[in-house]
């Protein structure tokens, strides 16, 4: 039998200096753009090491004009033995020193019409094997079906650059991951999102918009197949983040908001701390790796509420909010959408 | 080879419902305690049917006087196989139908000079097992040194009832479990905590004040060994949760607080909610066995904040808190605590 491991190529000698180049312009593309967008707000930085070898970079931006909170993480890190949530996916890692490098960022704008987005993308190798993942989703407080639909098309065309299969194995990936299972709610809209691309083929699994397993992609090789392209994937969804989140930004930033629509945005909030928490597998490998707390904890809200039994009124903003944005959905095809979402769009 | 199901005596004919009406009475008792304290709130009341079987009764006070929230659960809950993270601890119950009950509550008072608090009672069954388990743990946000001491006493005479033996093992292993790893940090000041006590006698091999493992209790037979002595422990134990929390909240209802103390009364929370949602058994067991989420996050506090890199000031009663009351102390015997807190509960 053919171990997984022989089949993937090396990866070439410059490998992880490259990487580590990639996500740190990453980095300040991104932070750059974002201060320019704020027009207020600044990050500061802070760089820190790890005791068990690697450190990083973690940039954060409080009390913006826009962002309540932006940060913006760079690490490369290093260890003997990678943890059990790590090696169950990769056996073959098992026994060998490891080596990962990557940029995460969450951002809270602080009007509750504007989406809070996440972004992630990682390289590791560890012995005889290496991989890419990473992605970026959209998490809206109030629903517009326009910017869900700009959001995903901008991933869309990063990943067709690519190649024109990835996209709708890595839209319901995405779905898939960042699911609250004792909520029965996504986290957000999605976006994309892939893992353990090793350029040996794509292993998931997929589900259809019904949450079903549907094997959208178990073709090996349909899948970026060499280093080299997977780098090129990184970098060209890295470099959408800003195109796809920026107009939404422009776009929203000054319609004018009460209590009300804080009060729920918080209560939203409350979603993303329960799936950082107790779903995230990057936020458990931070925590099983001794990683560094403040960094990783970077991704909670700087306020969230919790209220028992809360329901959205019928027929309300927050109520398609929680109906149609928490539910997988076919943004980019299904038509139905607009008279779902039409009548509330003009409230906003 | 003796198996430890073995050693285990046979629970009464009416185990099951002596403990439900145990928990139920003290959930009653303990609200209307409550109730009585908070002079304006009302405990609002839901009951539920959990579809594999069971129930529970909820009880929420929001707003109240006191209380920004209180929940208080009851639960009756019976499924067909025990969840992998207790199996792990009791594989004697594998492939056996499971019966549970209990009681837990957070309270969460509006003054930040009031600590937040925490109680859980629980009884067991499966298959040839059987285990009580509980504790009550105190949580506050500025340092006070009697209130410590005063919870801790209550809960070791509740304890002496019983048996001497048992308060010595059961505070430092509610240390031990109220325990943030990422942040090497306790919940709070503590209290007891004791699981799986099943008669066959204490395993769990506490640590020293240090955190260093001390073995402290190894031997077979030192707690209670009977059913009934620990049906009387868990009866003793939550009777003395009202006496033991009570006191200090009359002693600092009226304390008058401003804009630092909530926010860092609000910071304090993110660490409480780190705690529920990264390290315990009971919300993990909870979500794993399809427990009903808006009951079993009552724990979660109304409102909460994260503040990348916060550091108390040197000095202050938030710095004591942070050092000194995040740290297992041995709060009735230490006399050397005195000089630590006395310049700081001045202030108070």
């Amino acid at each position: 039998m053919q171990s997984p491991a022989s089949t993937i190529s090396l990866p070439p000698s410059d490998s992880r200096e490259r990487a580590r180049k990639l996500v740190l312009a990453l980095q300040d593309e991104i932070c750059s753009g974002l201060e320019n967008l704020d027009e207020e707000g600044l990050f500061k930085e802070e760089t820190w090491k790890r005791p068990e070898g690697g450190g990083g970079r973690s940039r954060v931006m409080s009390e913006g004009r826009i962002f309540e909170q932006a940060g913006v993480n760079f690490s490369e890190v290093q260890g003997e033995q990678l943890p059990p949530s790590i090696l169950n996916q990769r056996p073959e890692a098992k026994g060998h020193p490891w080596f990962a490098t990557g940029t995460s960022m969450v951002l809270h704008p602080r009007n509750p019409y504007l989406p809070t987005v996440h972004l992630n993308y990682r390289y590791f190798e560890a012995g005889p094997v290496w991989w890419f993942g990473g992605g970026a989703d959209l998490t809206p407080f109030y629903p517009y079906l326009e910017d869900a639909r700009h959001f995903h098309r901008t991933h869309k065309e990063a990943c067709d650059q690519v190649s024109p299969e990835l996209h709708k194995v890595f839209k319901p990936w995405c779905d898939e991951y960042f699911y609250l299972k004792h909520r029965n709610e996504t986290r957000g809209i999605g976006g994309i999102f892939y893992d353990y691309q090793d350029g040996s083929g794509v292993l998931y699994k997929g589900q259809d918009q019904q949450g079903n397993a549907a094997n959208i992609s178990k073709e090996i090789g349909l899948c970026p197949k060499t280093w080299e392209e997977l780098f090129a994937l990184a970098k060209s969804c890295g470099q959408a983040f800003l195109p796809a989140y920026v107009p939404i930004i422009q776009k929203r930033k000054d319609l004018q908001y009460g209590e009300r629509e804080r009060q729920f945005q918080l209560y939203r909030r409350g979603r993303y701390v329960e799936f950082n928490l107790v779903w995230d597998r990057g936020t458990i490998f931070g925590l099983q790796t001794n990683g560094r707390t403040e960094s990783i904890l970077m991704s909670l809200p700087p306020l969230a509420r919790w209220e028992y039994g809360f329901k959205a009124s019928t027929e309300s903003r927050e109520a398609l909010l929680t109906e149609l944005f928490t539910k997988p959905q076919d943004w980019l095809n299904d038509d139905a959408l607009e008279e779902q979402c039409q009548p509330y769009e003009a409230i906003g």
